[in-house]
């Protein structure tokens, strides 16, 4: 079987932690982007996970057949992200193994039924909220409207630019998810719950775009840092080429219709990893037999 | 702006009707199609919906005007099918001009908001009780677990084999939606529960063949005409070529791993029209700026 999960990438939420892993989550929009993770779920009692091509090993995988209840998973993953990126890898990681472990117990598997489980070890090992139904349900610009784990959340989806590319860099290596909740709980939940009530009201791409350079502001990116960026992109952004520019954990997003050699070669210069140039991808998750 | 929907033809299904059309629909399972039904969202004050470059005048689309209450819209559709034919036009088309519709009104749209108007036109012209959100959000083959309108309805979304094509045939031509709930309505609810029960207790692609033949069996399709089929169609059946075929309102659907020339051949010979050769479509309507 084989399996495409888009990656994401959240421009502004607001985490809801219950004592049930189903109802926690967060609300909140991002983007899918591709190119996509690409996922061979193989048969057989081989028991690992690879990542372009190198063994992972990691306590997701774990909590995955332990919540399934099987042994062993087999999967062959090639990524254009890797866990830590701030692209949601983690989430599409617990897709794919969760579809793996249901496939080796024979059982009939659903996207329901992978995204609960990819959803539940996502919220338990806190990296990620609102990660896993955005990527299964997927589409662009999506709007996180209910938190909670497939089935319980609820999802809208905004019309995109179908020219917009999205280049993430790393501008603070090592920051993870869950120093990230822990750091920036009460800033988050403010700035959070200030964006998504502006962007319900009015949710439209480019809205989308000012509301996570705010949400952005007031959480991971003082004056300093964002008057670095400004001057660093000055050029792009008064040419119209750069839209917008916004950091979500440890990783700057920029936006752009039309990215330059040049605009690609400054960010390199600059920052300590540029990830790749992305579009966004207008679907979800995609099980194939 | 331009607007891309998935066609969509269930296997089976249950009706379910409220006073209110938003928990009006149906359960049941279908599969989305492409070649896609594309369509340009055009600017400015003509009123005319064209498909394949001839202007269509339809209730669904007065219908979809009164709920916004715009005066016009304005759409260019390409279209790989036509209203009656059984693949779920009239939804496409209702997803298409309530975008139009909210286009014109200047105010933010999302796939949402699209959708709960196309559905309610749906449901007020009994043209379809399923087809929009199936279609918005799409998924090769789709599982309806919740009736209703999109936010109301829940769906979920089963593995599929990514080389199956599909070939709808009209088998019996003028014979329309609501003609089909008036006539069959008993028989579809029953046939339709045990259907739906036998495929979410073990929810998979081949299971979702086996019911739609049973259930086509049950409604559409009796034992002369199931025998006329299997008899036309036996060695490609014997084969392993033709993997089933089911009846749905008047279409004839042919479920195929590879298509011959002489599968297709046989089936223009035999029947009214054969409407082309179909793949699954793993996505939903996309909206692109």
């Amino acid at each position: 079987m084989r399996v495409r999960v888009p990656l994401h990438v959240s421009g502004f939420w607001v985490p809801h932690i219950t004592n049930n892993p189903l109802t926690t989550g967060s609300i909140g929009a991002g983007i899918t982007l591709e190119p996509l993770v690409e996922a061979e779920i193989k048969s057989g009692s081989d028991n690992r996970v690879l990542v372009n091509s190198v063994i992972l090993e990691h306590d997701i995988i774990n909590e995955v057949k332990k919540i399934v209840g099987v042994n062993s998973v087999n999967v062959e993953i090639t990524s254009p992200s890797r866990l830590g990126e701030g692209l949601g890898f983690s989430a599409a990681l617990s897709i794919v193994v969760a579809a793996s472990a249901l496939h080796n117990l024979g059982k009939p598997l659903t996207l329901n039924r992978v995204g609960i489980i990819a959803h539940e070890v996502e919220v338990r090992m806190m990296t990620g909220l609102g990660d896993v139904v955005a990527e299964l349900r997927g589409g662009g610009l999506v709007l996180r409207l209910k938190p909670g784990a497939p089935g319980v959340s609820e999802l809208d989806v905004i019309p995109v630019r179908e020219s917009v590319s999205v280049i993430p860099c790393i501008v603070r290596p090592g920051f993870t998810t869950p120093q990230m909740l822990r750091d920036y709980w009460h800033a988050i939940k403010e700035a959070g719950e200030r964006a998504f009530k502006k962007f319900v009201a009015e949710p439209s791409f480019e809205r989308f775009l000012e509301l996570s350079y705010e949400f952005s502001k007031a959480i991971f990116m003082n004056r300093e840092t964002d008057e670095k960026i400004k001057e660093l992109l000055h050029k792009h952004i008064s040419s119209g080429n750069v839209r917008t520019y916004f950091i979500k954990k440890g990783t700057l997003v920029v936006v752009s219709d039309d990215p330059s050699e040049e605009l690609i070669n400054t960010l390199r210069k600059n920052f300590s990893k540029v990830l790749g140039i992305f579009k966004l991808f207008p679907g979800g998750t995609v099980m194939m037999l």
